[in-house]
């Protein structure tokens, strides 16, 4: 499989696109519950397929976290056909009138969103993100070309065949979703160079994958999700607040990209919070890669330049003592990836100083990083999570599944 | 001067866009209004310069239009100004709230406009390009990187000192606004990939410059300007107004990219518009490049494929005609830029049609392709016009100048 393929692919796809950004909300909704409805149908013969890849992942002694990641049962099965109804029902983006009105001179205008056309995806492991960004792709009127790991390849092909088979079924073009034919970093390397025929190619997965998508694609790109997240407690913190939500910013999940990374405290209230903090995060589980003042505790390990610049994605967090606010935002401004950053404080110059200071998709007064998060947010899907500050920046949903076009309606107008 | 100046330059530039970026809109209008000022206090200085600019392109043996770009006067410096203080006067768009509200646990959300940071603009020749976009990015708080043309070296050192002496007297930091030092295209490669330092790239030129940026560049490029622009007169168009907007759209101004350069006509229509149009365009001065049909008609020459593709920005129109709107529709998918296409047309359902399948930045029906421009749109200002999908598509104001950030107020909350 060559690059030959992988462009005979893009065609095909984009061939596809024109129709599927003409369909009416109604045809893509009837082939989202067809999809839905084909997933749980045909649960066993997709399941076979992810019982190869698994095998092979155990064969080949892959991690076990891994390996559950990869592995697909009924439940997930049905989780998936689940977000595919909900997708259905959330409102078509394409055709929102974005903004308009009429001009001085009676020329009619209005901004409209229309789809992008192609949209490539190349990520990591889990299965579910190749029914996941079909559906998205689908009702924003986009036909995706999926670039899954190699280690899920059996389960996405099955995935794949089965949602094909149900989009030829509601008379939609099945090319409109595709598999990028190949194994090959050759493969993913025709994806990233196939300008023209590709619209944007949305990378996820971790910041290796990222990274190199970034530095070698021609086609735009939306990057997503790297996440060193900081929570700063603040002098004025209500310590109690300040403590759920550094636990629950760490712990309740912890291979997500809005989970913290970093932990900044005043220095006022050092001795106040760093006991309480310092043992609740211990007896969660999770190692404190901490400063001078963290070390003063038992069990807090050092930390390096490299715990500051780290996403963990486990039971570990950075922690350092600042002297003051301004040196937590020089902090953040040196070591973020710009993803989220929460302050905990009741001094409302200081949370207005942090707001406007803090340069990240998501800045958050008193909550939990965890919240920054597509369904968090209420856009009821999610592609990813954008760090970038082109075109989406934060959680994308369906509106930021698509572009938009200028419509002047005149009767001969002239300049 | 290497890569390390300009990197030097760029890392001043991410410094004072912090300080800019938290500028109320009366200090960054204080400023535009200053720096306008001084281009009119200051303008035999400027002239001065530009004198040496003009010299050295006649002495070189420059083409007379393109030295006409160059040439300053004292009106075009009040036209500079003027620009300035218009843009003192539009809203400010830092700090909108693009959506927001209250989430069902009590999280209030809203997403804010917040600048980019650092833009880099490369673009050649006109002079006034150095102006206008300083005053959009000061005004929508972005640091700007100016690499204008070599031509017009002299010009733009006068225009950035003099800009630069209002800043630091209005108190913004003059680093907000400054040339990229050097010549070469070592310069302008170290500036496209200066990735973390410059946030976004605005090429403004020839079809060469911007192919050249979106290749090399690893900083996010916003593709601006190159128009194929498409006027296709349908069966059911309206005669006269079909002719006065073809004219129109053709040579009201030939040098810009939203001038129409290909002309389709609905095969029902060639002998009651066929002649009438080869006449108007001819006695305008232009030179149809014309399929077998505009042939029959003296003075038209062979269209070849590189005429279906061609940006002309001159008094030269391809023309070709059609036998159905679908035909219409297919030369326009294969040969626009996606710029702008116009239909003239009375019958709805054909209006509706080529505004649904046209996928341009702007469709434009019984109206002329020199429409797609900020300043007729109503945005006060443009920095130039997107022909790509992502971030901003069309006309870029002051909005399309920024990106967001989620601004997330909780009181302790945790999932």
């Amino acid at each position: 499989m060559g690059t030959q393929d992988v462009l005979d692919t893009a065609r095909r796809a984009r061939a596809a696109s024109h129709g599927l950004a003409l369909a009416t909300r109604a045809e893509k909704d009837a082939a989202l519950l067809a999809m839905a409805d084909a997933l749980v149908a045909r649960w066993s013969e997709v399941l076979d397929a992810n019982a190869e890849d698994v095998a092979r992942a155990e064969t080949g002694g892959t991690a076990a976290n891994i390996v559950d990641r990869l592995r697909l049962t009924p439940q997930r099965l049905e989780d998936m056909a689940r977000g595919l109804r909900e997708v259905a029902a959330l409102p078509d983006p394409v055709g929102e009138v974005v903004r308009g009105g009429t001009l001085a001179n009676g020329l009619e205008l209005r901004q409209v969103r229309v789809p992008f056309g192609v949209v490539g995806m190349v990520y990591e492991a889990r299965p579910n993100v190749t029914v996941d960004a079909a559906g998205i792709c689908l009702k924003s009127g986009n036909a995706v070309l999926l670039r899954g790991s190699s280690s899920a390849r059996s389960s996405n092909a099955a995935l794949v065949g089965v949602l094909r088979d149900a989009l030829a079924g509601s008379g939609l073009d099945p090319d409109v979703v595709q598999l990028v034919p190949g194994d090959s970093h050759e493969s993913v390397k025709a994806l990233m160079r196939a300008r023209g025929l590709v619209d944007v190619l949305i990378p996820r997965g971790g910041a290796g994958l990222i990274r190199s998508v970034v530095e070698e694609s021609t086609v735009p790109v939306i990057e997503t999700g790297v996440g060193n997240c900081h929570v700063y407690v603040d002098r004025a913190a209500d310590l109690e607040k300040a403590l759920a939500v550094v636990l629950n910013a760490k712990t309740q999940r912890t291979s997500v990209c809005n989970a913290a990374e970093s932990l900044l405290v005043h220095a006022e209230v050092v001795e106040a919070f760093l006991p309480r903090v310092v043992a609740a995060l211990q007896e969660a589980g999770v190692t404190i890669h901490g400063d001078e003042a963290f070390l003063a505790h038992a069990g807090v390990v050092p930390a390096t330049d490299e715990d500051w610049g780290e996403e963990y994605l486990s039971l570990d967090i950075a922690a350092r003592v600042v002297p003051d606010l301004d040196e937590a935002l020089a902090h953040i401004r040196r070591w973020s990836s710009q993803h989220s950053e929460a302050i905990l404080t009741e001094d409302q110059a200081a949370a207005r100083r942090f707001v406007a200071e803090v340069d990240s998709a998501a800045v958050l007064v008193n909550a939990s990083t965890r919240f920054t998060d597509g369904g968090e947010f209420g856009f009821g899907a999610e592609i990813g999570i954008s760090t970038q500050k082109l075109h989406a920046r934060g959680p994308m949903g369906l509106p930021e599944m698509t572009s938009t076009k200028y419509v002047v309606v005149g009767d001969g107008h002239t300049r």
